[in-house]
C-alpha cells in the first residue's frame, strides 16, 4: 500500500487533513458531503508553486517585455518596463497595480486567446527559475500535488482561484497540477469579439476585466463553481476572504495558509512580502480557524 | 442495443450529428478531437428547454412580482411590475433591458447565493407551465436531453450558455440535463462581500455584471470553459456569435439552430418573436454553415 501524503510530515496538520476528509466522505456519518459538494480551491503563487523572488508571471512579464526592448530600446528606458528589465521589485511595488497593468497590456494584449496560449505554452516549456535552476513548471510543491491528487481520489473537484492570469495558468495547470482548464479562475482582461472574412476570434485587451484577489476570489467562485468550497488553501492575506468564506459554511470545513517558514528548502518569508504579505493571517489565524501549515515543519519534501 | 438518439428522426440533420461524433472521436482519423477538447456549448431558454409564452425566468419574476405586490399593493400600478403582472409582453418589449433589470432586482437581489437558490428551487419544484400544465421543469426537449447524454458518453462536457441567470438555471440542470452548477454560464448579477459576526457572506446585488448574451455568450466561453467549443446549439440570433466562433475553430466543428416550425407540438415562431427573434440565422444558415434544426422533421418526439 502506498503511504497517504507521503512527503507531508506526521502531525497536527496532517491529521487535520485526514481527519476532515475521512470525516466529508463518510457515507452516513454527520459530516457527509456529497461528491458534487466537495469542493477545493487553492490558491496558485506560493501555495502551489513558488512565488519568491517573483511571481512566475513576473518572468514571464519581463521575458515579454525583453523582447519588446529589443525590438524598440527607447522602451527600457520608461517606466515601469525599466523596473522590470532590472528586477527592481521596490520601484515595482511604488508602480503598484497602475505599473503592472500597463505591462500586461503591453505584453498579454492584441492577440486571440489561442495566440497567447501558444506564446505562454512555449514559454513555460523552458523558462528557468533564476537561482532553483529549475524549469518555473517544476518548481510546484509536491505536498500540494499529492494533496490534490489526494482530494481527487476523494471525490473533491479541485479547483485553483489565484491572482494570476486565468489564461497564463490554463497554459500549464493541466499539465502540472491536472487541473483542467475550466478548473481555472484567475485575473483576466477585457476581450474583443471581431468577425473578419467571416471568422470568429477573440482578441485579449490591455484593460483588466477582473483582478482576482481577496474578495474578488470569493465572488469568482461563486461565479465559476457556484459552490461554497468546503476546503480552501492559500498563503497570504489576499487568501483570507476565500478561506473565512469556505470556513463560514454550516457543514464541516478546512482552510488551510502556508507559512513559508523555510529558509533552508525554499524562502523564509511572511509579512514583509511586498507583492503578497501574510500579516492578518498570521495575527489571527486561531479567530478565523485558519490552520497554519509550516513548510519547515509539516513538508517532508518541498518541490516535486 | 438501445437506439441511438431515438426522438430524433432519420435524415440529414441526425446523420450530421452522428458523423460529426463519429469523426471527432476516431483515433488516429483526420478529424479526431482528444476529450478534454470536446467542449459542446449550448443555449437554454428555446433550445433546452420551451420559452414560450415566455421564458421560464420571467414566470418565475412574475411570481416573485406577485409575492411583493401581495405585501405592497401599490407595486401592481407600477411600471415593469404591472406589465408583468398582466403578462403583457408588449410593454414589457417596450420596457426593454432596462426593465427587465429592475425586475430582476426587485426580485433576485437582497439575499445571499444559498438563499435564492432555495427560493428558485422550490419555486421549479411546483411552478407549472400556463398552457402545457406540466411542471417548468418538465418542459424540456427529450431530443436535446439524448442528445446530452450521447455526447457525454462519447467524451464531451456540456455546458449551457444562456442569456438566461446563472443562479437561476443552476437551481435545477444537474436535476434536469444532467449538467453540473459549474457548467452552466449565464447572466449574473453584481455581489457584495460582508463579515458580519466573524461570518462570511455574498449577497446578490441588483446590478447586472454581466447579460450573458450575443457576443458576451463568446466572451464568457472563453472566461469559464477556457476553449472554442467544437459543437454549439443555439435557437436564436442571440446564439450566432457563439455559433460563428464554433464553426470558426480550425479543426471540424458542428453548429446547429432549432426552428421552432411545430405549431401542433410546441409553438412556431422565429422572426416575429419579441424577446428573441431568430432572422439572420435563417437567412444565413448556409453562408455561415449552420445546421438548421426543424423541430417539425427532426423531432420525432418534443418534450421529456
Amino acid at each position: 500500500m502506498t503511504a497517504t501524503l507521503p512527503s507531508w510530515n506526521d502531525g497536527t496538520v496532517k491529521s487535520a487533513i485526514l481527519d476532515f476528509v475521512a470525516a466529508v466522505t463518510k457515507e452516513g456519518g454527520p459530516d457527509f458531503v456529497p461528491p458534487a459538494a466537495r469542493i477545493a480551491t487553492f490558491d496558485n503563487d506560493g501555495t502551489l508553486w513558488c512565488e519568491q523572488p517573483m511571481q512566475v508571471q513576473g518572468f514571464f512579464l519581463a521575458d515579454r517585455v525583453k523582447a519588446l526592448a529589443a525590438a524598440d530600446p527607447t522602451i527600457a528606458t520608461r517606466q515601469p518596463y525599466k523596473a522590470f528589465l532590472e528586477h527592481d521589485h521596490a520601484t515595482m511595488h511604488e508602480l503598484g497595480r497602475k505599473g503592472l497593468e500597463e505591462l500586461v497590456a503591453a505584453t498579454h494584449a492584441g492577440m486571440t486567446e489561442e495566440e497567447f496560449d501558444r506564446i505562454a505554452s512555449s514559454w513555460l516549456a523552458t523558462a528557468k527559475h533564476p537561482t532553483f535552476g529549475h524549469l518555473f513548471k517544476r518548481c510546484v510543491y509536491r505536498p500540494q500535488v499529492e494533496l490534490l491528487q489526494y482530494l481527487r481520489a476523494h471525490g473533491f473537484a479541485t479547483w485553483i482561484v489565484s491572482g494570476g492570469g486565468i489564461d497564463f495558468m490554463r497554459a500549464v495547470t493541466e499539465e502540472i497540477y491536472g487541473i483542467p482548464r475550466h478548473q481555472v479562475v484567475g485575473s483576466s482582461a477585457k476581450t474583443r469579439f471581431d468577425i473578419v472574412d467571416g471568422r470568429a476570434t477573440l482578441t485579449k485587451l490591455g484593460d483588466l476585466a477582473c483582478f482576482d484577489d481577496r474578495e474578488a476570489k470569493v465572488k469568482n467562485i461563486a461565479l465559476h463553481v457556484g459552490r461554497r468550497p468546503i476546503l480552501a488553501f492559500g498563503n497570504s492575506d489576499g487568501d483570507l476572504a476565500m478561506l473565512r468564506y469556505t470556513k463560514s459554511g454550516p457543514e464541516r470545513r478546512l482552510a488551510l495558509l502556508v507559512h513559508h517558514d523555510d529558509a533552508e528548502r525554499e524562502v523564509a518569508y511572511d509579512r514583509e512580502f511586498r507583492l503578497s504579505p501574510l500579516v492578518d493571517g498570521l495575527d489571527n489565524a486561531d479567530a478565523y480557524g485558519i490552520t497554519l501549515v509550516s513548510m519547515k515543519r509539516d513538508w517532508k519534501a518541498v518541490f516535486a
